[in-house]
């Protein structure tokens, strides 16, 4: 069964759930029109279902390697990759100065939900320019978008982000790579890098590594810290790929899975580099990438989930155990619960990348505060459906899913990294609880308030459904006054069940709505908020637990 | 960090929790004092640290593989295995008349579980073995068990067991492989089997397969099915390996993992075979190996998710991000719940291995019915456990985790076959509320009335831990009422959540056994007393949900 990218799921989400149109209605949107981007979607759906899908197994199979320095990637991902520039599709959000469609980012989010479900390996490669894209519009120097954008946006050149240094990963601020200036206005980057994706490949002609390191007077942590673009050839006076730079790829990992991108230790031996930002702002400078990567790497998640998903629908068919086994009650389960996960993972992804929008668009402060926090509960949620599906992908297989053949276990190798890069799911539950949280709860009560009105409303229409939303939303409410109340220990305590409880309720919101539109949603809403939305209050219960019990054991009494 | 088997653990389960003193207790296992499982438990440790412990990762990067015709395991393990023989580790529990130790089935749960955190794919070849040793000393003529006991028994030769095949996994029924008689006392094999654990091996001189095939007589489904040894090598006069049979070993699978047990594709072309056990009952044989194998299965996901837990706890205090991560709540948070976890599987399995010891020492229903309650149960949650511990191995090992070098993947895509073979977890489930409620719950209603027992009798000493315990008791009793009460639709939609749900109770019941024992073992049950416990309440509304909405859902609505 060959993958179709979810069109019409998409198209369903941004029409009821969360609608596009007061986007489409801003001036700087008004392109966005229902006939655009249904020929958007359309357009890139193909392309996912023709091109890239046919290649997620030769990037298991067949990982990118190294030879002689030359990155040789998987067989027939040079030509896909073409085909994606081709089609514009590397960068549909950037803006139409140097080149891109101009489109919101919402567009941007359904694109790569769709290119992840066909080939994850493939489709980071795009999406790490993406998130350059926009780091250099908001921060670099005219002369440098002038030089970089158009390329980038073309997909002649990539982008990658350099951050992690063995010692500092969740601590960037320990990052130790240095830039000295060689008073020309250019600086000499030093340091290792790892972990860092696509950081070559032979499908473009240059690829340009945006790199955090230290100016020589830099104070420690992370106010020291600057963003330089560090290319592998120099732009020549033409800006056509020149000398090359001191850098390069010292060796791969070799990962669980992801196989077709990859995975770099980067040695910076002096490179050549040019500052992006101001002087130890790089941290914020990457922020602006990261937000963006954040939740794009959510939307890996739910990709991957509705790639697993298909296959084991189309697996539950075929596969006779006395009956076809979709017309056994547990796996019917499993199908259904998967796919009620899938819908309320992408109603928030984009949900988010509607708020994100609508900020940038009106400036209002509300959006913007709505889309900060919704980042974390996209990425984690999104990434942490992504492996639940991938998981009970393989068990509706039976034997057929540990056998690699099947395909269905490789979406699980692949999309279990999801949960960890761009900051661990971990981490994202800490931005929600602290740094999202720094309003005294203002964006996260006025969005649970919202849940409520709408669950009121459908109170006439479906009253066993809205009803039990309505109340989880009210725990949640109740629990968010909790949180706020407690210690920051406690709250890191409680930060992953927390982020997980407000996901299913926002999830539990997105099914109502849903629900109140079509009869067969009203069908999988049931499926939410009945099995999977009492959850909530499981995690809610952990939430309250703090941390007093987690400390009271000591390395020693955990085993150690 | 290297493995280290978890004696100390087990001991104290088997002192405090689950006690092993009634079966010492008992004529029959009157040798199981407190020293020889002391010395039993320590050397056997000793052999999963020192010897099977360190070809882990060979095994994974150096899968078996089929030369010319011959079986090559992975480096180090014919070695290792002929140490397992020679130790006598591959029969603890066979009786002494064929050359076994004769000692409780609770011992060798207790060391497969060590075994399994050290080298699943080794261990599952003895393992194996001990199975088919079972179903021979029940089923098999005084002639077979003469011949094939001793050299099973010492290790000389190794068991497989084969039902699968393409059409027929779930539904064993369904079968088509055929037993000709020869007029002889002997028949031809003929049919092809599938996913075949260690169907071939360098490390015996002889592989003796159970095969479940067809009668020229027989009727349709399970009732037509017989039970046949079929060794590799036809015994001589002597006993010893002779002529090669008609079989062989046609394929191997790629796996997700497990790398290191080949999983064959057998053929039998008019193989010589011996019936076992009467014709047309070779389903009941096969189960007598297959519910030895079910508890064992769930061991292998509990030894994993030690072994995975073990890797996890020193990184998490070696790797210093801002300080060692284990300071860090979120990090404390999982290594917390991950090794209360498996305390509580590891409870549940020798929970049941103890009413299996005791079943065959006292010939007592109620222990037999104990111990066919918690075999399913023990079974799923022990795999579930290792699956999940093992995913959260990886989530405390951040970027490193999804490197193989690590080892923290590896555990979860060995572990990950465990809820699928021997009966996938969904199958467990529906044997529990199916077959094993055919008492109306009796068994299940005397297991959950000692829980309340417990729980009030430790109510002076820890009043919070011990009421939550009784009130989920209580929930569960309510909701096994309710499950009897449903049609098996609907029993079979809540199966998964129902066994889920009963584990959990039964795990905080073990928890609060240990609390009252130990003060860090208190801390320990608070821990998922108040985080884990309260996901049954989730699960059982899952159960009290029924099959209406799922089957409300067409494969149409469902997205095919």
């Amino acid at each position: 069964m060959a993958y179709r990218s979810p069109v019409a799921d998409i198209r369903f989400i941004l029409d009821k759930v969360v609608p596009l149109a007061p986007v489409a209605a801003t001036e700087r949107f008004a392109e966005a029109t229902g006939d655009t981007v249904e020929a958007v979607l359309l357009e890139a759906g193909k392309l996912c279902d023709e091109v890239m899908a046919p290649l997620l197994r030769a990037g298991d199979l067949h990982p990118a390697k190294l030879e002689n320095g030359v990155m040789r990637t998987s067989p027939g991902f040079k030509d896909a990759y073409a085909q994606i520039a081709e089609g514009h599709w590397v960068a549909v959000a950037a803006s139409h100065e140097f080149g891109g469609m101009g489109l919101p980012q919402t567009l941007c989010v359904a694109i790569n939900d769709m290119m992840s479900g066909a080939n994850l390996a493939l489709q980071l490669k795009p999406l790490l320019t993406q998130g350059q894209i926009e780091a250099l519009e908001h921060h670099a120097s005219d002369t440098l978008k002038a030089l970089y954008l158009p390329k980038l946006i073309s997909g002649e050149w990539s982008g990658t982000m350099n951050l992690t240094e063995p010692q500092a990963g969740s601590d960037v601020g320990a990052l130790r790579s240095k830039a000295e200036p060689l008073g020309d206005g250019t600086y000499a980057i030093t340091g290792q890098k790892i972990f860092i994706s696509w950081g070559d490949s032979d499908m473009v002609e240059n690829v340009c590594h945006l790199v955090l390191a230290r100016l020589p007077d830099a104070v420690p942590g992370t106010k020291g810290i600057s963003l330089f673009m560090v290319p592998k050839f120099l732009p020549d006076a033409a800006g056509n790929p020149g000398t090359a730079n001191s850098l390069k790829v010292v060796s791969l990992e070799h990962k669980m899975g992801l196989h077709g991108s990859p995975t770099c230790v980067m040695s910076f031996e002096g490179a050549t580099g040019w500052l992006v930002g101001e002087p130890g702002k790089g941290m914020a400078a990457m922020f602006t990438m990261m937000n963006n990567a954040r939740l794009a790497v959510g939307v890996q998640g739910i990709g991957v989930a509705e790639g697993a998903y298909q296959k084991a629908l189309a697996y539950a068919q075929e596969r006779v155990q006395f009956a076809p086994i979709i017309e056994h009650a547990d796996v019917r389960r499993m199908l259904a619960e998967m796919r009620a996960d899938i819908f309320a993972a992408r109603s928030i992804a984009l949900a988010c990348a509607v708020a994100l929008d609508m900020g940038r668009a009106t400036g209002e402060a509300d959006w913007h505060a709505r889309a900060a926090l919704l980042t974390p509960i996209a990425k984690a949620y999104g990434t942490d459906v992504g492996i639940h599906v991938a998981d009970q992908g393989i068990q509706v297989h039976g034997g057929m899913g540990f056998v690699e053949e099947t395909g269905a276990a490789q979406y699980l190798r692949d999309v279990r990294v999801t949960a960890i890069y761009e900051g661990t799911n971990g981490i994202q539950a800490m931005d929600l609880v602290g740094r999202k949280m720094m309003d005294d709860g203002r964006a996260a009560f006025r969005l649970l308030q919202e849940v409520e009105d709408a669950a009121k409303a459908a109170r006439e229409t479906l009253p066993d459904l809205a009803e039990a939303v309505w109340q989880a939303a009210e725990t949640m409410r109740e629990a968010t006054e909790g949180l706020i109340a407690q210690g920051t220990q406690d709250r890191f305590a409680g930060a992953v069940p927390y982020l997980r409880a407000f996901a299913r309720v926002l999830g539990a919101h997105y099914h109502l709505k849903a629900a109140l539109a079509d009869e067969v949603r009203a069908k999988l809403a049931a499926v939410y908020i009945r099995r999977i939305l009492p959850q909530t209050e499981a995690d809610l219960a952990s939430v309250r637990a703090g941390a007093v019990d987690l400390y009271a054991l000591s390395p020693e009494d955990l085993g150690a």
